[in-house]
């Protein structure tokens, strides 16, 4: 039997999604509590790497088991016995046995938070990333919307993504990316059918660059054609980063 | 000279407010953070003393200092600098030397958050209290509203005082107390003059068991008049609490 399974989880105190021997990990803690529900050992995989820090408001899994099955409407809440509390499932479903959820992905949608204020915010730490300067102002907004055009559509995206990366097809599709600010909150979505390592990252890095005056859309526009990622911005933080939907 | 400082912080990782030796309390890491600040020795005084876990998103301290001075509104950019990532300066201004952060207080508000699901939302975890059940539906929202009419005024609120206080005065004047539910999140807003220890926590437990069915309005009128704390319902937990709003 195979199940879907969207989940969320607070990555703080994960170090990513990959199981790596000794270290707190999602997909590890998942097939630990996953072994327990199902009382046999099953196969967990996910959507997605994530690195360590990185949240996720909707998050992809399939568990493999075989002969005795659970309802799929039963294990969201069957799973809280076995699960800590910065996992939880959301819903269950069971799919074809040839189905993964990684590569029947038709789009994926992040989410990126900062935090744009003189003072920090105690409760958006690890869940934002907190730039006290330059203040973001609507314009700002406005120029990094303009900029984020450049971005959207099928491109070679090699300037966004992390050196020493051994992927080969480096085109992705950005379906949309759009900046908004409510309050003192800077949210910023993307959606591809797929991203390369960091990408998103970089993005919001070099998006932040564009906010501060030091890149506009035409330079952008230079980055990207280069293919040389020494062109892009720096690479946001972590914790400000969200998994925020998946669509098969 | 005196200032009068308004903060915010995350509660999980203090032992409340107030100093307690070899502990993690939120006035401890004040008056050192302060101190190197000033660079002098300098006196915190809070609005409240708060319980362990507890949040908040106004709490009003005093600082006293003598001699040189820094300017207040540079005040909570130069705090950060010394202050751990759990709170943080919001404002500041000067007060008279004989104005007290908790005497005069004309009201507080406080925020109680409980997070209604079948499954637990990793992102709320020791920022709301979990109740899965029961589903607290609109009509037990209503229902809640209607028993919080009972305890809105000048009460003597002794059956929701913790057992063992020693205050004399248990009448407290409550200005308003209403419950409303956003998505899964309920949020009971309540403000006084004052508080007896563990009222709001008592009060929300209570008003729980109103949406479990459990008390009316009737029923919260005695248990009010009874003046004893056996008649109320449990101590909600105190990771659900925000002091919310203070009032001079």
């Amino acid at each position: 039997m195979k199940y879907l399974l969207r989940i969320k989880f607070l990555g703080t105190d994960f170090h990513g999604f990959q199981v790596q021997p000794g270290m707190r990990t999602v997909q590890g803690t998942l097939t630990e509590s996953f072994s327990k529900l199902f009382a046999q050992e099953v196969k967990v995989t996910g959507c997605s790497r994530t690195d360590s820090g990185v949240h996720a408001n909707d998050f992809c899994i399939t568990v493999d088991t075989e002969g005795t099955s659970i309802p799929p409407e039963k294990i969201p809440v069957a799973a809280a016995r076995f699960l800590p509390q910065d996992i939880s499932v959301i819903s269950a479903k069971i799919v074809d046995s040839d189905f993964h959820p990684r590569y029947n992905t038709v789009s994926k949608e992040y989410l990126y938070r900062i935090l744009n204020a003189p003072v920090t915010n105690p409760f958006e730490n690890g869940r934002a990333w907190w730039l006290s300067h330059p203040n973001i102002d609507e314009e700002a907004v406005m120029r990094m919307n303009e900029a984020a055009k450049v971005l959207v559509g099928k491109h070679d995206f090699s300037s966004f993504m992390a050196s020493g990366s051994d992927i080969v097809d480096t085109v992705r599709e950005v379906q949309y990316l759009n900046i908004q600010k409510k309050n003192d909150i800077i949210e910023i979505r993307i959606a591809a059918d797929g991203f390369l390592y960091n990408m998103v990252r970089i993005i919001v890095g070099t998006l932040v660059e564009v906010a501060e005056g030091k890149i506009d859309s035409g330079v952008l526009s230079e980055i990207l054609e280069s293919g040389k990622r020494t062109r892009a911005g720096q690479t946001a933080p972590p914790f400000g980063l969200y998994l925020n939907r998946v669509t098969y």
